[in-house]
C-alpha cells in the first residue's frame, strides 16, 4: 500500500482477498472481507488444531486454550488494554447489552447518548431501563461535545457514543468524551466497531472505562467481538449469562462465579472466533492501522472532491472522516442506486444503516453509503463514479 | 460406516475427518471434530461468498441472506422444527439463558430440573430468580420419572431436563416428560446437545416446548447454537438483546421489535457459523443420524464390557446409553488417567464435565469420559483399553 499516493491500486493488499476478486466492494463498514491470513488461520484451527479450551487434561486441548487465551490478549493489546479486562462476546452489540443489563446503575438512571448512534447503542440502554438523553451534532455531522458538556449531570450512569459513526465517519475527540463523563461521574463507553478497523486506540490514553468492538468489522470471522472495561467495574459487575466455565464451585442451593473475564463467558466459547480474530489484528498490523487510516482518509477526501463535482449528489457528513461517506443521488432513492451500482459490479450500501434516528434528523428515509478498506483503490472510486453516471442517465 | 460390524473401522468416515488423523479422539462430547465438508463450507463462505446479510441491496448479500435462512431452515427440520420457530444462538447456554431471562414467569416462580443437567441448565434458571427443585435419578443413572411425576405442581413454570446426559450418556424419554410438564401447565425445555449429534429428535412427536443443541457438538462450527421454541411462546417474549436487525422502528422515546425469530437475534448474525452448521446437518444426514446412534451404542456397549473385564474400572450411568461412557480407576485420580492415556495418544475428558452437583451424587469430585462419534472406531477402544493397562502398571 502506498500512503504517499494512496489512490494508487494496492496489488499486495488486494491480492490477499479471495473474494473480491473483480469486484468493488464498497460496503466494509457493514462487514469486512477476510484475507487469506485469516481465512487460513479459521481452516488450520478445524482441519489440524482442534480441541475445546480451558477443561482438557490432553495436550491439544492445552494448546488450543494458550491460543484462545493469546487471542484475547492480542484482542486487548490491539486497543490498550489487558487481557483480563478484555471479554469475548458475540459481537459489539452483545457487548454493550452485556454492559446496559448487568451494570449497577448505583442510582443514576439516565445515559446520555448521541443523535448519530447505531441502534445497537440505543435500544439495550432502553431494554435495561435506562432513560437516554441525545447529544445533538453540529453541522457538519459530528458529536456534539459543547452541548454535551453542558448536557451531562450527575444522573448520567454512561456516555455511550461512537467511536466513529457508522452513516458519516465522524471522529469522536474521544478523550475529550471521557473528560465530560467523568466530570460528573459518568462512565464513558465508546462503540468501537469503524473505529477499531480504522484508527489507531489506546483506551488508556482516552480515558474510557468501556469500549467495544466486533470481529468481522476488523477482516475476522463472524460471531466474535471484544468488549474491554476497567478491572475495578468488570469485578463488581453480576454475571450476564450462567453456564459453564463462568462458575466456581456451582449447587441447586448456591453457585459462586469465576472472576473476570470468565465470569462473563457462560459456555463453550467462540473459540475458532477468537483465533481468526487474532490472526485479522496481526494483519492489520502488519500493515500499520496508520497507514490504513491514511489510506481510507484520502480515498474519503477523493472520494467527496469527485462525488461533489457530479453536481446531482448530496454529501452529508464531515468532510474528514474515517474510511465512510455518505450521500444520496438527487431524485433517485437509495435503493435504487444501490441497484444500478450492483448491475456495475459496485457493491455500496443503501438504506436507513441501523441509524433511524440519525436519517430522521437528516430527512432522508435512506442514504447511499460507500465505505472503505485496506484494500480499496482508485479503481474501487472510478467504478463508483461510473457507476453514478449511469444512475444519472438512467433515472435523468 | 458399517452398523451390522460397527467396531469395524470405518475409513470412509474416519478419513473425513483431518484433525484426528494418528490420534483416538474420545473427548466429541465437549466438541465434536470437523468434517471437511464442514470445513470447505466455511472456508468457501468467507474466501468466495463472503457479505453480510439482511440488509444489503447487491446479489452477494441476497445470496448471503438466502443461504443464511436455509440454514435456519435446516437447523429447524434437522429436530423436527420450522424455520419461524428457530432462533441462532451463540450456543446452547444462551438459549437457556434467552429463555430463563424472558419467558414471562406467569406468576410460577419454580423450575424443575434433575440431579444430572450441566450446568448450562442450572445457572440460568439460578440468575433468573427462579426457585429450583431436583428430579432425583434412577440407580442406574437417569432421570427418574416416576419421581418427576410426584414433584411437579403448577408452581412450576418449567420442566428443563437434559435429553441425554453429558456425563452418563442417559436417554430421557422425552415424551413421558413433556406429559409430565404439561400435566400441570408447565412448559418442558430440553438440552440436546448430547441428544442432537446422536438421537432423531422430533421436537413435535415430543411435544417439547423448547429445545436446543449447540453447532460445534454436532461437527459443526464454534459459536452458533440453535434454540427452538413454540411460535405462540416466543411471540409472548419479550426481546433479550437490542440492537439491529431486531428492531421494527426505533426512535429516543420508543422502539418496536420485529417478530420472532428476527427479534431475537440482535446485531449482525454469525453467519458463517450458521451455514457451517448446516453443512454439518448435511453431512450427519448423508449418513442418517440413526446410524451413527447404533455405531455409538454399540461401541458403548463393548467398551463398558472391555473395561468391566480390567477389574480395575468403575463405571458409571446406564447400560444402554448414547454414545458417552463414564469412568473412575480405583485408586487413581482421573486427571492422572487423563494425563497417561494422552501420552498414549487417546484423549478422553478428565473432571466434573460442569455437573458438579451430579458428582456430588456420585460421591467423586470427577470422572473420565469416553465419548465416541460417527468417525470412532475399534482402533480407539484397542487404544483405550491399551491406555488404562499403563495406567494401572504406574500406579499399580
Amino acid at each position: 500500500m502506498n500512503v504517499q499516493s494512496p489512490l494508487t491500486a494496492a496489488p499486495d493488499v488486494r491480492d490477499q482477498f479471495p473474494a473480491i476478486v473483480g469486484w468493488h466492494y464498497l460496503d466494509s463498514a457493514v462487514s469486512a472481507q477476510k484475507p487469506r491470513q485469516v481465512i487460513d488461520a479459521i481452516t488450520n484451527a478445524y482441519a489440524r488444531d482442534y480441541a475445546s479450551v480451558h477443561r482438557g487434561v490432553y495436550q491439544r486441548s492445552a494448546d488450543m486454550t494458550l491460543a484462545y487465551e493469546a487471542a484475547r490478549a492480542r484482542a486487548a493489546e490491539y486497543i490498550g488494554g489487558s487481557a483480563e479486562e478484555t471479554i469475548f462476546t458475540r459481537g459489539a452489540t452483545e457487548a454493550i447489552n452485556l454492559v446496559a443489563q448487568v451494570l449497577p446503575k448505583e442510582g443514576r438512571g439516565r445515559v446520555l447518548l448521541s443523535a448519530l448512534e447505531h441502534h445497537s447503542n440505543i435500544v439495550p440502554w432502553q431494554l435495561a431501563g435506562y432513560e437516554i438523553d441525545v447529544v445533538p451534532l453540529t453541522a457538519d455531522g459530528r458529536i456534539d461535545l459543547d452541548a454535551a458538556e453542558r448536557m451531562i449531570s450527575e444522573d448520567h450512569r454512561v456516555v455511550a457514543f461512537a467511536h466513529v459513526s457508522n452513516v458519516l465517519g465522524s471522529v469522536l475527540d474521544a478523550r475529550r468524551a471521557a473528560e465530560i463523563a467523568h466530570s460528573r461521574g459518568a462512565l464513558l463507553l465508546l462503540d468501537g466497531c469503524q473505529a477499531a478497523p480504522r484508527l489507531a486506540v489506546d483506551v488508556e490514553g482516552i480515558g474510557a472505562d468501556f469500549y467495544t468492538y466486533s470481529g468481522h468489522k476488523l477482516y475476522g470471522p463472524t460471531g466474535i467481538g471484544v468488549l474491554w472495561g476497567r478491572k475495578a467495574l468488570l469485578e463488581a459487575m453480576p454475571p450476564y449469562q450462567g453456564g459453564g466455565a463462568m462458575i466456581d464451585r456451582v449447587t441447586f442451593a448456591r453457585t459462586t462465579f469465576m472472576p473476570p473475564p470468565q465470569r462473563f463467558e457462560a459456555g463453550t466459547p467462540h473459540i475458532v472466533g477468537g483465533i481468526g480474530l487474532a490472526a485479522a489484528i496481526d494483519w492489520v498490523e502488519e500493515i500499520g492501522v496508520e497507514r490504513i487510516h491514511a489510506h481510507e482518509a484520502a480515498l474519503v477526501a477523493e472520494t467527496r472532491a469527485r462525488l461533489r463535482e457530479l453536481g446531482f449528489v448530496t454529501l452529508y457528513g464531515p468532510e474528514e472522516s474515517a474510511g465512510i461517506v455518505s450521500f444520496t443521488v438527487d431524485g433517485v432513492h437509495p435503493h435504487d442506486v444501490g441497484t444500478i451500482l450492483d448491475d456495475a459490479g459496485v457493491a455500496i450500501r443503501a438504506g436507513h444503516h441501523c441509524a433511524q434516528t440519525l436519517m430522521d434528523l437528516l430527512g432522508v428515509p435512506a442514504t447511499c453509503r460507500a465505505s472503505f478498506a485496506a484494500h480499496s483503490d482508485a479503481s474501487d472510486l472510478d467504478a463508483l463514479v461510473e457507476g453514478l453516471h449511469k444512475v444519472k442517465r438512467i433515472f435523468g
